[in-house]
C-alpha cells in the first residue's frame, strides 16, 4: 500500500509533532501498570503547565474535543439550571445543543459569525446564571473571543471555555483569568492525533458539580478517582497509546517553551495573513480579533472554492478547509497549528496559491 | 528514556498485533480527506465481516468500550422505557447504572458472579420490555453467557449485547443470532490499543432508536451521517490514527481468517487452563461456560495475590489481573487475547508460575 502524506493546513487535524508520532509507538502497557500510571501523572502535570493552572482535576478525557465539551456541560448543568452561551460560530451553537440535552435553560447571546462576542452583552444576558460559556478560538470563523473580559465580570457564575483551537497556540491562562471549566482537543495547536480532550476544572466548579451526571462515561467524579485518586479505582480503560503520544508532545512543547510556541504560531499567522493580502485576498474575520493559528479568507469572486481545494490537495498535497454552515463555499479556513506552524509551510501555501490563482 | 514492554495477560489491553502498531504510524490525514474516508469505509466493511452482520450502521465509536456501552443505551432507551439487564459480573452491573442514567426502568436479573445467566430467567423477567441487555463475555469473571438462547426467545424486545471481550476471540454472529445492538472494545481480542468501540445496530433498533438522545457526542443519527451518509456531514473529528490502527489489525485478522483466530484463542485458552490445573490451581468460572480468552483461577490458600502479580510483572514482565469487586484478592484473571493469544505466552506464564509458586 502506498501511503499518502499531507501538509495539513485545514481547521484540524494539524501535522503531529514528530515526538507525538513516536509516542504512539511506545510498547503497550496495562492501564494499571505502575509505569503507565506514572506517565499518566506526568501527562496531567504537563497539562497543568500548558493550561497554566494548579487545578488537581486536570486530565485527558478519553474522546475528541467534542467529548470534552460534553464532559464540561454534563458535569456542570443539572435540569433547569440557567446557562448563558455566547454564540458566534458553529461551536458556540453546538454548546447550546449540548446544554439543551442536559435539560438546562439555555440563553443564547448571538454575534454575527466572523465577529467577536461583546463581553458586556454576554455578562448582562441574565442576572444570575449558574454558568456562562463561550468559545475562545472559534474554529468555524477564525475569531478570538475575549475570555479575560468575561471572566472579570462573571461574578458568582461559573465560566466554561472551549479552548479546542487555542491551547498551545495562543495564550491561555486558566488561573490568571479565573476560568472554572475548560477543555481542548489534541489535534490542533497541541500537534497530536485527534482522540483526547485535555480538560481542567477548578475548585469552585468541583464543589458545584453535578453528583450523578447523565453520562456514565464522562462522570468526572469517577474518572478523577482513577486519574488522581489515592486508590486509582478503575473506571474505563485509558486510551494508552494516545496518552503516550500526548505525553511526548507536551514534553516537546514545554521543552520549546510555551511562550516560544505561542510566538511561533503568532509569527506564522502574521506572515500568512500578510502574504494572503499581498495576493489580493481579503481576510474575513474581524480585524483585531483574528486568530494567528486559524485564518479565514474570502473566496475571490469568480474562483471555484472546491476546485482550488482539490488542486491544492492533489497537486501539492496541501489540505485547507472550506467554510461551514452559512459560509460554506464562501470562505477558506487555513490552519497553521502545532507542528504545521512552521514558516516553510506558509511559504509553500503562498507559492501554491500564487500558481493556482494566477496572481 | 528506557522503555518497558510487557507480556499483557491481564483482562486487557492485550499486546497489539504488529499491524495495529504499524497502523498507528501512518501519516496523519484530515477527517474529510478522500483517502481517509475510503479507509474509514473499508474499516466499517471489515467490522461488518468480523461482527458477521450486514448492518449499514456499523462503525467505530470514538471512545473506549465503555463509550460503546453508553452509545448503545442512550440511543435505545428513553425515560420510562423498560429494560431487563442480566447481571453476573461488573459489566452487567455497569449496564444497569448506564440505563438508570437514561431514566429507564431497570429490571435486574442476577446470577452469582462466576456462573452463567439463566436465559429463561432473563426472558421471563418482564412481559414486554423494550430492551433486553446482557454481556457476552464477562471480563470480571471469565464466564460466557448464552446470547443465542436469549436471542431466540426475545420476541418483540430489542437485544443489546456487550461483546467487548468476545469479538475477534470467540464466535459472535450478530445477524445469525438476531442481536439488534452490540459494541466491543479494540484492546481485547481485536489486538489494538484501547480507544475505539466497534459498534453495530440493526434495522429494528434503528427504527426504534431515540431521535434526540441525551448525549450529543454519541448521537448515532449524527455520527451515521458522517460515517455512512451521502453527504459525510461533519460531526466530530474522527480519531484518525486509532482508525488507521484498527483498519490494519482487522485486515490482519481477516487475512488469518476469523475461524482460525477463534481456533487460536480456543487452543491457547485450553492449554492454559489445562496447565493451570496441572499446577494444582483451581479454575473459578463455571465449567461449560469458561471463556478461552479470559481464564479465572482461585488464588491458592496461603499465597499472597499481590506479591505474585508484582513478581510476575517485575521478574518476568508479565501482567495478569486481580479479581474485582467482591473477588478482589481471591481470584486471578488471565487474559490470552489478540496478539497475546500465542502458545509461547502460555508456556511462558506456566513456567513463571511454576517457579514462583514452587510447584
Amino acid at each position: 500500500m502506498v501511503l499518502t502524506d499531507r501538509v495539513l493546513m485545514g481547521p484540524g487535524p494539524s501535522n503531529p509533532y514528530p515526538e507525538a508520532t513516536a509516542g504512539l509507538g511506545r510498547p503497550m502497557l496495562g492501564h494499571l501498570d505502575p509505569e503507565f500510571i506514572s506517565t499518566l501523572d506526568e501527562t496531567c502535570a504537563r497539562l497543568r503547565e500548558v493550561w497554566k493552572t494548579a487545578n488537581p482535576l486536570t486530565l485527558p478525557v478519553s474522546g475528541t474535543g467534542s467529548a470534552g465539551m460534553e464532559a464540561a456541560f454534563v458535569n456542570t448543568l443539572s435540569p433547569g439550571d440557567v446557562v448563558v452561551v455566547g454564540v458566534n460560530g458553529l461551536f458556540g451553537d453546538r454548546m447550546c445543543d449540548v446544554a439543551r440535552r442536559c435539560r438546562a435553560e439555555v440563553i443564547r447571546v448571538d454575534a454575527p459569525w466572523g465577529r467577536a462576542l461583546d463581553p458586556q452583552q454576554v455578562l448582562e444576558a441574565h442576572g444570575a446564571p449558574k454558568l456562562i460559556a463561550l468559545v475562545h478560538a472559534e474554529t468555524s470563523t477564525g475569531v478570538r473571543n475575549d475570555v479575560a473580559a468575561v471572566a472579570e465580570g462573571k461574578g458568582d457564575a461559573l465560566l466554561l471555555v472551549d479552548c479546542v483551537t487555542s491551547l498551545g497556540g495562543i495564550p491561555v491562562d486558566i488561573d490568571g483569568w479565573g476560568v472554572d471549566v475548560a477543555y481542548s482537543g489534541t489535534q490542533k495547536c497541541l500537534g497530536v492525533s485527534p482522540g483526547l480532550a485535555p480538560f481542567t476544572m477548578g475548585e469552585r466548579a468541583v464543589e458545584r458539580r453535578v453528583r450523578d451526571p447523565q453520562s456514565w462515561y464522562l462522570d468526572l467524579g469517577m474518572i478523577g478517582d482513577y486519574t488522581s485518586g489515592a486508590t486509582r479505582k478503575y473506571h474505563h480503560t485509558a486510551p494508552i497509546s494516545m496518552i503516550f503520544s500526548l505525553h511526548a508532545a507536551l514534553g516537546a512543547l514545554l521543552e520549546e517553551g510555551l511562550e516560544a510556541a505561542w510566538e511561533r504560531h503568532a509569527s506564522c499567522g502574521a506572515a500568512l495573513q500578510d502574504g494572503l493580502q499581498e495576493l489580493g485576498l481579503e481576510l474575513w474575520a474581524q480585524e483585531g480579533h483574528r486568530l494567528p493559528e486559524l485564518t479565514t479568507v474570502v473566496v475571490p469572486e469568480g474562483v471555484d472554492d472546491a476546485a482550488v481545494r482539490t488542486a491544492l490537495l492533489e497537486r501539492y498535497g496541501i489540505e485547507i478547509g472550506g467554510g461551514v454552515g452559512p459560509w460554506a463555499g464562501k470562505i477558506w479556513r487555513i490552519g497553521c497549528m502545532g507542528h504545521t506552524a512552521r514558516m516553510r509551510n506558509v511559504t509553500l501555501l503562498l507559492g501554491a496559491l500564487t500558481e493556482l490563482l494566477g496572481r
